[in-house]
């Protein structure tokens, strides 16, 4: 039976699934799952064709990887069949273990890393597949010792990002994201086991830095999906709490446990298999769910939030790069508190709040991409770029609050 | 206050939310569901790309129309600033009243065709905002003088057509749907008060009309898409009937509603404004939390479909241009009948069956598509064109059944 | 010394210059003279975009090569090294026989057709090459054994239609033209030796049919293209029966040449490597600079169609389906003569003449595309096709006469 | 009659020609001339699709003069039909004293800057369409006391670039310089008669800048054009050096004239008419067909030079960040002069030739762009970027040389 598929990738044009248990692996309900995980969050409020799914990103990142692995080959680095299915493997489950919502509810629902999820999910499978993912998870945990196999999956210049800076670009419509990927992947080289970039890729490396960069600012931290994002999370907190407290709450069986009970690693390591089953019902339908039933909710700051995501009546926002002046929050505290329904000044925290986010295109403490001259010489990206790569944190403070 | 918006489409650019209005018909609950309501149902089980929803849909066709209208008035049509705003109006609501899924579900939970729904939910919008929809709600009847209006709403070369084709090619990927829309809208002109394209846009026409005559069949009628559609019927179909049973069904309150009662248009125009808030609860997040729910109920046949619409274990479907032989039919069930478990042979019908679909590309019976010949003469698309466009029915029939 | 080159075609992205040879042919002058010859003779009078020229385009269908001969290989049709190498260059060369501004001229300084010179120049560089074209004049000849790889080269769906419609789409901007050539390769398959479409490409291939007769009469029979072709076809004659009377005109050396003697396939063979000299010396610039010489030419034709090609003061042109009435034209000519300046009326035949165009999108009398179908039937294009695929041949008849 | 008329600009999509007069200046010969004046001189030789040409850049840099214009018209900003009319012309013209090849042979046949050429070209065409071009005339010269139109035709962010970044990114394939035009334009605005950005388009605005100085290496200065450029230079100042030493070349009249006359700016103002209807006549077809006919010329560097850049066999170039050693630049001459035929060592200078080519992305010393805030402050674009927009001018020196 051949079970090799073609499908169409808006993004790419048509691509192949290689290799049988890869086909299997999409096939099962722990990668089925991520059809309903939503790759950006909130961010569709912002921008309306920005629903693409944790699905679609992973059989893109797989497709990109099949790109690198073929331009590695052509240039005499030797991989065996064994490990480019390996380095395929683990790039199509590097993200199975997101939560609803993808980063938004990341440490919400249960405070743990997706990637140790992605890594027990990846243990199961492995499993259930009799061992086909050892190398995968060799790859993934950076344990394998063609070093530049992990690099492809998780590194600064990864077929991850490459692929979702071309998705997100694609779906939201947002120019700035374009990149160069076929250029970079074609660029691509290995010398001393290390995954680096031929000069002539310079200008298009520098071109997917600031591209990252400028996603940053205008989708990923954009200020109003910033806003409808906390105040899902805000939601799903006061949700958790009111849990803990004895309160009823509809929700899925699934959603019901997570927000009843604290799981930690600990937890899902010990007793693997029920929790990771568990986990795995949990997605953005559950989530959407229980806020349109928790708005009518007796509770006022559950019902409200809920309401207002699903109405898309979000906070205002405000962006900037100090901190907000004590004296200007006392005051909008001040107004909020004024216009809240008599004995709910409770609420106050859950209506009003600050946080910051920070971003940097590039690091340079750790794991540089390189750049290989013609003539050998091996450079850092921060060096070889006419301008300098810019290791600069950008932070940015922000403040949100209810419109009435 | 200025109200005027930009927002960013990834299929036409940045587009302007036109009219105080109209912003504020989109902030209504009402359009804010239309986010949660797929354009193409369960498309997106074979083309990944194409989880658009109606929301996106209505505003994409909205700012065609406002480019059909600047040319129309460019080339001196008299249109008024309320016919201009009754216009883009009734494209933007012409979807409101989808159910979940769209066109999957219509007729299923509820027996009236979205239109008339859409009508409904218009007149209720009308009273909130005071009589200014009364020209939007002329123009969607073809009441309203100017017929011309009405055919950019609703016409063999309306610009929810124009937008669909769009729209659906860019997320699913399929160039087959590409259409020069800007070219077409153009070419729009109006003579006897009727919508005309001139005659330099004919071949731009009849690409038109090929293209979505391929999408039909290539998207629409896809045969594994149609499998999923008929899989989620007759899951729905099944919850119905176990409802009217008396069984107890998890599900949302407003599902629970339509699952329990049988409404009619009657009912609806009867009680319009209760039952409007209840269908309007509806979207896909009830459908798919009910499919998860649903794929551990005891029933054998709900849980049996909900289980593998989430897992998209779908059905193997064969389609064909002449109805199944009942020999091989017979078969088939006989075969289905073997795999079921003891005492459940009354799942029979509910696995396997068959059905069809037929597509025409362009009808001649009625509303032919008009071309303007710069001598003056009006001729109809049937004869315009060089190879005639064919009003030809095509019709297939399938059969659907588990794989096991 | 490594030779592979990458270069970016942006209908294409970047796309590989395969096999030493192949660069080597690429970097003959013969080759880059193609650089000089647009693909779409005067087309950009139209479209501005559509300066591209054979070089790109031959390119281009070379890389289409590569994937198709990628994916027949991946079904498990054997195609050796050498096979792959002499279908490429095959394809590369298929066109190195044209004429300046392609079909425009061909037949008008030479009257021979361009296959017979592009196989006259592969001749030749066999020679110089040493025999390493062999397999591609073989299968350029239809005389290789393996009969799909002519048809690949050559036939209904061949890698010259598929892109020269993907390049002319893209540089006109004509989206009328777009194609799904990446489907179609992919559903490549050879049978019985023959080139087949699986069953799932069909609505591809119509879509194709389509486009390319949708792309004859939006670009190719564009009438102001073909009213500029047609002047510079008749400026080219007026040009050689001026030279055959001996009167003296400025133009290149080789431009000279061609007008001045009369060169029949025969000469061509018989003294083959001097005149293919001659002719590889002739390009679009020999033509655009003895046009604006031409332009104060004392022959009153000459330098009246000379200067009106080169400052675009076209022809007017009037095209329908039947023939012109005798009267019509009858009367046209007497306004032209009256028009003429004393003593001139000899250019009248120059001046207005009139014309035919015919095509067909698709013959079903030779050679039609094959369908394979899943269970192993094979079905000419013609009656595979729901609505069957319309061999109808479209003729216009056209006038041309100087606007005053 | 109707003189609007819309062309397919694959770059736009459909666009209009506004206005009578402005149809009538695009009929014009000169400007019609600039359909044979390619945009990216040589560049084509690297990107082979980058054959547009300086026609389409201005008709597409007049398409978004349109919608800026528009977009400041909805913000209330007074411009008067007879104002847009003027910066319509004005942008429509400003490239219309180019001379062959763009940039690359610029100062060469004639020391003159092409924007003082632009200039006495529109003052010749003021006085055949009576006044007409007064205001257009008054905006190029930034004499018209609305300082933004000028802006809008020059300045760091005017339509010129924004049009050509998109083109040449285009054509080329380029991906690096794709920037959101749209999205800057519709942020535009003027405060204090200057044009601004509003705050929003920040992102846009860096990503623009940044994509410019990306295709100032990857394109405008990518080694291969330099060196082909610089062949072409250095073969055109052979020539003249011949001219004036009364060597016989053939050439077009045109050509003859500027290779054996040295004319200044002086010369063109006054003898305006005569001179410019000269360097009218002049394109890349007579340079291109010089160089044809001057590859069997029997001046040793001439024919050396021609012939190499028609058959693309470049020099070879290197490229670095510090002047090259004196050493290495005296070996390589010495190497050279040894594969010269004897008596030949006077080319020596014209086939190693060394040169450095600066950029920088943006200025800040004048007429920065200018950011407004929403709080009514204006930035300059350096102090906004949350990076700072680098100032720093980047310099390449290159020396070329033959491969034998």
């Amino acid at each position: 039976m051949n079970k090799k598929k073609i499908f169409n990738d808006p993004v790419y044009g048509f691509t192949s699934i290689p290799h049988g248990i890869i086909f299997d692996l999409i096939e099962h309900p722990y990668y089925q799952r991520l059809r309903r995980i939503s790759q950006l969050g909130l961010s569709h409020y912002v921008y309306p064709g920005a629903l693409h799914t944790r699905f679609h990103h992973c059989l893109g990142a797989m497709h990109l990887m099949t790109q690198a692995i073929e331009t590695l080959k052509s240039k005499d680095v030797e991989i065996s069949k064994k490990e480019a299915r390996g380095a395929l493997i683990a790039i199509l489950l590097h993200d199975i273990g997101h939560a609803p919502f993808s980063h938004a509810l990341e440490h919400t629902l249960v405070n743990v890393h997706h990637e140790e999820l992605s890594e027990l999910f990846m243990q199961k499978l492995n499993e259930e597949f009799k061992g086909k993912l050892d190398i995968a998870i060799q790859i993934f945990q950076n344990k394998y010792p063609k070093k530049f196999l992990h690099q492809l999956v998780s590194s600064q210049l990864d077929m991850d990002r490459m692929d979702y800076l071309n998705r997100d670009s694609f779906f939201t419509g947002v120019s700035e994201g374009v990149i160069g990927y076929d250029r970079i992947i074609k660029m691509l080289t290995v010398k001393n086991n290390e995954l680096m970039v031929e000069e002539k890729g310079i200008y298009s490396v520098e071109k997917f830095l600031i591209a990252r960069r400028l996603m940053y600012w205008q989708v990923y931290l954009h200020k109003t999906v910033l806003a409808a994002e906390q105040m899902l999370i805000r939601t799903l907190k006061r949700a958790k709490e009111l849990a803990q407290q004895g309160v009823e709450l509809e929700a899925s069986e699934g959603l019901k446990f997570f927000l009843y009970e604290n799981i930690t690693l600990k937890d899902f390591k010990k007793n693997r298999n029920v929790l990771l089953d568990k986990y795995a019902s949990l997605d953005d339908v559950d989530i959407l769910s229980a806020l349109k039933n928790w708005s009518n909710h007796n509770d006022y700051v559950l019902s409200f939030l809920s309401k207002r995501i699903i109405e898309r009546k979000l906070f205002k926002i405000k962006m900037q790069n100090e901190p907000f002046k004590s004296d200007y929050v006392k005051d909008l505290r001040h107004m909020i508190v004024n216009n809240l329904p008599k004995g709910r000044s409770e609420a106050l925290d859950y209506l009003v709040f600050e946080g910051k986010e920070s971003n940097s295109a590039y690091t340079t403490n750790k794991d540089e991409i390189k750049i290989l001259y013609k003539n050998g010489k091996v450079v850092p990206m921060s060096d070889a770029s006419d301008h300098g790569v810019q290791p600069k944190i950008i932070t940015k403070h922000y403040i949100c609050y209810p419109k009435y």
